[in-house]
């Protein structure tokens, strides 16, 4: 997303209704349950991106500003080392207080002040983390949906995020999975340093643009389907460890509950299959993109398959200077949907689903993290986790770019997370 | 309690009302929060009581009778292994459906049907059950009280439950501590196990009435304070193994959080010490009873002092026949108060807090467990915990009997419980 | 065991060559290895009870005494906070130095400045202290046959301990089971305090003598059998909730791995049931006493059978003033053996297995631990653990008395502990 | 290593005796020690290697061999699912049977047969079984060292494994820091897939050679120095969260020991700093190499020094066509060196110590595993590891080449590993 200066007041308050928009059919108990650590409340998200321009923007630019709770400072604060101490992340659904009004009037006092500053003079650095917050609030709009649904999906009583009677046409296969091949060679990637500037964005990770040298590659025509999934379920997959690497066998072995393995959100009743949505419990969708495999997952399905998951130089090659259209939270979907249209070509690259990438998460050649505190943003993560690429369901078209880089753990899958494969030449 | 057979309509009503006037201050969010995994969600509470009468009166008596929900059955089943599966019991926050408005149509729906039962023809087991029934809820309303204390005193916030603006004399010291010596003999102590029977109310651990020897003993006639339990903190009380049971060594090494040993909700500022309570955070008061320590505490405590913690049997006898009087939630304190009557003999044996025993909770000589399902009342909880007497100032008083036993595991110190001593010999 | 002055040199060193003698079919690995937390290595043992003697007499009382080597006095100090720091328990297994040899050395260094000083002018309370550190060390015996039992029990191998080529004629069943009546009243149990000096040995939690009041009670004749176990197993006690003590019905339910539940060393293969013995794998005996039970176990075995565990009292007064014989260590048989003499009676008193009661350990009326560090030896373990009677198949015969008190945690099986029966009434 | 066909046979026998020249100055407990999951007994690392040679060469190809035992088929085996069960990792430490003289043994058949096997007339594939079994051989003689100096290094008597008397001119500072400049462009790296056949051994994961595009870099001329180390630990390294990845610095919150932070084996006593080496305690010597970092630390150096560590592509262009000599194992100095010798250009390629590089562990472009249950001894660990290049003090020298990848998890330091720095840009 890129603003104009002139339209920021109103962007800004665009991206902060949003949220709230999100949460609205929830009930009040629902904003504050942690079904698991990384999991957070909607609460503590609508608290946290606040915080964060009172953080980053009232704190250091507005004169005289007061503090709205100091406590907030400590309970309010992810991960930032740089502000000061945080509150435990696996404590935060124990906060009944403050309030879910509370924290909206406190929303409501930072917004009022973030207002009087954007219509003020303010300066290239202020104008840039501007946009990096609101940048920030759409990734937790996105985390809001997969927060809620983890919440909504794992209690006993399965309630829908919302009731939309869609039909469901789940018998329905997918047409042939074809490969697309990519001549290799030398190919630039990522975004120059010196276009991240005021409201012109993109994350440090992205950039510097550099050039790759990638060979020739093919890469599958669509993305992975609940169907092909479910043929490598039936086929002993989660059974077999010659396709699993050796952390994530470990991983299935210790698992100790006595549910059929199978990608988040599938059970099996009565010999059919099912998967929890945002719309509540549905059949499962033979066509549908597979959607909520962990990274693991991803790469024991690419061996069964006899291939591969595509690097992130190779998907960034793919995607080329295609437009950024897809199934984004906009289309009101918010879950993956079948390929529909016939042209030929890589198609579902943007949207639907995050996509596994083989890659792991690290500094472009010469990287250089935001100054400060923002520093922390992004570069102290790249230890330990994968890149996804191409944005999903439940993002925000206007959240996203090409050259945008998305990391989880390889074993997360709480995420709208997917599989499109490279093959093994 | 007992309870008259005209009265009971209204004795039910006024149970059940008294669990909503406890929630009364709480926000909605209070009601979902467990903050650990013994101190359940106010809701959950209100809930698992419902589901009592419920499981334990209208399914078995009421002919014709339509369960309200399948999936409660198994939400707000404790621990019956009799009666069924249970939603397990550190996951009870998690649960942000059903919602309280959900959970309070449910209340609504079993009272009115508990009340058309109450009306009819009941037999002496129907009027037992509801009368343990009724009990069951008390202990509830006491575990409602320690929960959300344990919840709110635990945020940073430190919200108060409710504003009292109680004077509060801090300085104020105690009364000597003196000793009221018992000559040992043959007692009787418990309940008949006939005796119980209809809406004759005594619990099956009370049961039978049987002989005891006991020794000669000497019983402090008061409970020990906040002051004298600071002396011996300040004494290093906390640091000397010596002092200690080799498993409360081994737990207060294994605590890895860095404040001061101190008993729960005790904490130091600026030199100075303070205590959350249910009003909020007060000043240490050195003349009030020291509350919320852990039976390994109490021991300490009576080791540094050259003394023992009572054995249940003296703890009976020296109740004797005195009327079960003293500081109970019905006096509205919700805290442990100064010894304030000039009288001789041992005082505050009742109300106010818990007093540890060094008694193991067994069975008595003879012991029999209620029938059925019921029987998993108490019996199977007969290992590792000991017994504590004479009730606290959350208990209601309608509820303690001289022969009441409850029971913690030594570890426990979220109850409202207490120090009484007994001499060496 | 007392023991006179005259022959206190010959009985220190015809206990100490006990120690090497149960080691003596060891391989060097297998005084190394620690299978569990609880079960140290022999090596350990060998080197703990010097340390014991080390450590309370020939630094204390020999002037001039120079400590052998500093590291051990932690790495061999087992639980004396009075004596300093202490060597993690659960590393014990990770000592490959000192080596078995320079273990030894150390033995025999001791030994040598242990016989000097016995054979001087030495006072009451030193005597006491030998007689204590040769009783300390007898436990350490008894401890070395359950833990390399441990061990070896748990290699995959399952090397036996020693090649007895014993007949095992399993097939055959034990008599019935039948119960001796004793009328109640008024009883002495313990060991009068003043009795414990010099050479005249009993443990300070064995006193002081005092009254008891027994109800009348019934207590079994001869111990549990394994076929009388069996039929438990057959009629699914592992699988029943209502048999079992909500603690141990938590645990067996946390268990993960897939082994049919059953004792210690038991398992099934081809459907016929065998049991490790320090002989070997061997067809489990129907008509031997059940072995490597846990209190829970025992507890549940009594719940099935409709029955209770004797109190310690009670067991106390069954043991009257009954000769100490049975099946202890010195007959060699290591294991315990079917009821073989047709008396009237009770029968299997002492020896075999240690009996399960259902009292916890705790102390009796007017207890005082022995002086100093050595106060830490049994008072600071009366939490949480159940007291045990009568010795086992593997304790020395000089070592128990009517009066002695054992002790374990509920879910402890690795020693030989079996099961006798009181009717409930 | 390449092998001739003509001395396989002695290249055999002097592989096989080199492991036991390793252990030839342990005591038999040293054998048996599992100080950490990570760390093998010495008797197991000698039994698995054998097994190797047993599984993947006598079982296929001798004609009618009988396998020596069945369990050290599960025993023995370390994680080839492709092969059957195994032993958990995690308990190696228990095992006390099979002894030493059991596994000495079972080397001794198993040479036998082999030698046997070398002498007649093997095909391709089983020379380069042979071939790599010699070289999982050698991997597991640096384990042997880096497992015992860990077993050693933490046991509180400190024994040196050896004792060398060397002389340790411990204050001597290093010569300056230099960086040396490579110009950017088309490399190739890795191994030709077809080169790897029969004696002419490389591991898969070093194939196929392909084309790789670099950046200019700049690299450190030589390895960083324990004194170089020591001033990020007294500018408070340690202590500064925005010098570490974040899951790094969640690591270090969360250890609990009181130990001040530093590389794994240097402890400060009396304000001096001390190393556990191999041949015992030394004072730390500030011009050699500093070793046992983990990833974690040494990406903290590096930022601490506003520098970063190399790629693995970097480090082999650096490489280049250098020869491969350094501190092997060879040196028998067991411990890395000052840089010696006054040469320009980088210094310390190979030896001394593996240098963790930033590059993640993974597939090179076009990458196969070896066929059958010999593919998982790469593949399946390419996932949350790190790669480090060039070999250690303990790595044989006849083992290591230019494109050999190493691989740990960031969090590892038992092995001897260091650091060189690259310039950021």
């Amino acid at each position: 997303m890129s603003f104009s200066r002139e339209s920021l007041g109103s962007s800004y308050l665009a991206v902060r209704q949003q949220s709230l928009d999100i949460c609205e059919p929830l009930e009040i108990e629902d904003y504050l349950v942690q079904p698991m650590d990384d999991a957070s409340p909607p609460k503590w998200h609508l608290a946290h991106v606040t915080w964060f321009f009172e953080t980053f923007l009232l704190k250091p630019f507005v004169r005289g500003y007061q503090v709205y709770d100091d406590a907030y400072e400590v309970l309010f604060n992810s991960y930032y080392n740089g502000v000061g101490e945080q509150y435990p992340r696996s404590k935060r659904g124990l906060l009944s207080r403050p309030t879910l009004d509370e924290v909206l009037e406190y929303r409501r006092h930072v917004d009022e002040h973030m207002l009087r500053l954007i219509d003020s003079d303010i300066d290239q650095d202020q104008q840039f983390r501007i946009a990096l917050g609101l940048h920030h609030e759409q990734q937790h709009q996105e985390l809001l949906f997969t927060d809620i649904k983890y919440n909504l999906g794992n209690n006993p009583l399965c309630p829908p995020y919302r009731s939309n009677g869609a039909d469901n046409n789940y018998r329905q296969t997918s047409q042939p999975l074809n490969f697309v091949e990519y001549e290799g060679g030398i190919f630039k990637i990522g975004v120059p340093t010196d276009s991240i500037s005021g409201l012109n964005f993109a994350f440090d990770n992205e950039s510097p643009r550099h050039d790759i040298l990638v060979r020739d590659f093919a890469i599958s025509d669509r993305l992975i389907t609940n169907g092909e999934f479910l043929e490598f379920i039936e086929d002993g997959g989660y059974q077999r460890p010659e396709l699993w690497l050796s952390d994530a066998w470990s991983m299935l072995k210790a698992r100790s509950d006595e549910n059929i393995p199978s990608p988040l959100y599938w059970f099996k009743k009565d010999s059919e299959w099912f998967e929890y949505t945002l719309d509540g419990v549905e059949r499962l969708a033979m066509n549908k993109p597979v959607c909520h495999v962990s990274g693991y997952e991803a790469e024991a399905f690419a061996s069964w398959k006899g291939m591969r998951l595509p690097t992130e130089q190779e998907w960034e090659v793919m995607a080329g200077d295609a437009d950024v259209v897809g199934n984004f939270v906009d289309s009101g979907a918010l879950h993956p949907e079948p390929v529909s249209f016939p042209d030929k070509g890589v198609r579902q690259v943007f949207g639907d689903v995050w996509e596994w990438t083989q890659s792991s998460y690290g500094p472009y050649p010469g990287f250089k993290p935001f100054a400060g505190a923002l520093g922390e943003y992004n570069g102290k993560f790249m230890a330990n986790q994968l890149v996804l690429r191409g944005g999903s369901c439940v993002t925000p078209a206007s959240h996203i770019r090409r050259t945008y880089r998305n990391f989880f753990y390889p074993e997360d899958c709480w995420q709208f997370t997917g599989i499109r494969l490279a093959s093994v030449d």
